[in-house]
């Protein structure tokens, strides 16, 4: 009897202490919006991103010439290019150019995994490129929602139940876990459209408050994109998925 | 205009520390089988109970005189006069005596929080009495589930669930929490029976496993006894609700 892989889910990076990544493939999920905002960045022809936490690491890259994505609470800072909306990379400004990428929750989720078979990146907008890179490999799966300051976040609660639910729903794919079982019934809840539903997710409010809701519904978009973001020995490189 | 009180709710210990308990009322919830079995105790007239973590503090207690309830991973410890289900304290053992108790998960998350205003624990079997006795106070609520070693319980998770949907159907409380909203959904996919769902909760199997899952339907009722267990300055004591 083959044995199965294990999907697990992390609701926040608080959480990662108690389950392990080690030898996993971890999928970051920060739906509003770094993981969304990545995956349409490569839609447009970047050619990598490099994650920095600091924002003194992303003025010291600037000064070597790259682009810089940056936020704070959901601003853009200052010194940046582009804020953090996937609508900020427009083609014709990021194409063939690397960017160095600063937002409150995603990049610190990447840098806390350090013992991970892989690390991509996984939202709405990739689901489906996701699922079938996923298939092809061979190890287990824990789910890390970035969520906001290490709090619960609905939206990347709700797509880590998309996606496990995907999983399982291939034959391929276990689980026993709590974490699972709850994010696919947050799921299962949006009745196959989150988009409906985004009055439920307080940082939508927080975004509109903003005046940064336009991007929203993007986010809440299924398969904007066949790129499967990969983070490989510190920078994020495309992997488009046929 | 009346400003309404918040609720909020911690999926895990390990998510304390982006949550503020600091002045709230703190609903400790535990219910595979802590809180339930705290709430058996008092209900069967136990004096009060010191939670203790260590099980050199047990020992040290029991050679005090006091009856000791301990488990390690769901089974008794040796020495220990009870383990942690409800059905552990007859009420011709334990009417009128103190207990130390030490459980994996439910006594650590109790010393976890050193600055709220009260410390109550909760669970479905003191439903109504904790939701009538929160009424009567003024503060904001903070829902702590226990968890499993730090990971999520979807038990734990529900209840807090089920307290939520009732102090906001109240009209004293308000919140914008995406952790509200996630423990309300979760909770209504238990069509107001948990019991009819226990086979969701990993944690049933795991009693199972140890012989131990006599006690779950019991963990699962509503409104088993009318008390609501107050942790005050080391000790649990038992606040009964008319």
């Amino acid at each position: 009897m083959l044995t199965k892989r294990q999907i697990e889910v992390c609701f926040s990076p608080a959480l990662l202490g108690a389950l392990s990544s080690q030898g996993k493939i971890v999928v970051m999920v920060d739906i509003f919006r770094a993981s969304s905002s990545i995956c349409a960045a490569f839609e447009n022809g970047v050619e990598y991103m490099i994650p920095v936490e600091g924002l003194d690491e992303a003025i010291a890259l600037k000064e070597k010439g790259f682009l810089i994505a940056a936020e704070r609470n959901g601003v853009k800072i200052d010194f940046a290019d582009f804020g953090n909306s996937p609508f900020n990379f427009l083609r014709e400004e990021v194409q063939g150019k690397p960017i160095a990428y600063s937002t409150t929750n995603g990049t610190r989720a990447i840098h806390l995994v350090n013992d991970a078979a892989s690390l991509v990146i996984g939202a709405f907008v990739n689901h489906s490129a996701l699922v079938r890179w996923i298939l092809a490999q061979q190890e287990d799966v824990l789910v890390l929602c970035a969520g906001w300051k290490d709090r619960f976040s609905l939206e990347d609660s709700v797509y880590a139940g998309a996606l496990s639910e995907a999983l399982l729903a291939s034959g391929t794919f276990h689980s026993d876990s709590d974490a699972v079982s709850a994010a696919i019934e947050l799921w299962k809840s949006m009745d196959n459209n989150p988009i409906l539903h985004k009055e439920k997710f307080s940082h939508f409010h927080r975004l509109q408050g903003l005046l940064l809701g336009d991007a929203v519904d993007y986010c809440l978009s299924f398969d904007q994109t066949s790129i499967v973001p990969k983070y490989i020995e510190g920078k994020i490189v495309a992997e488009k998925i046929f």
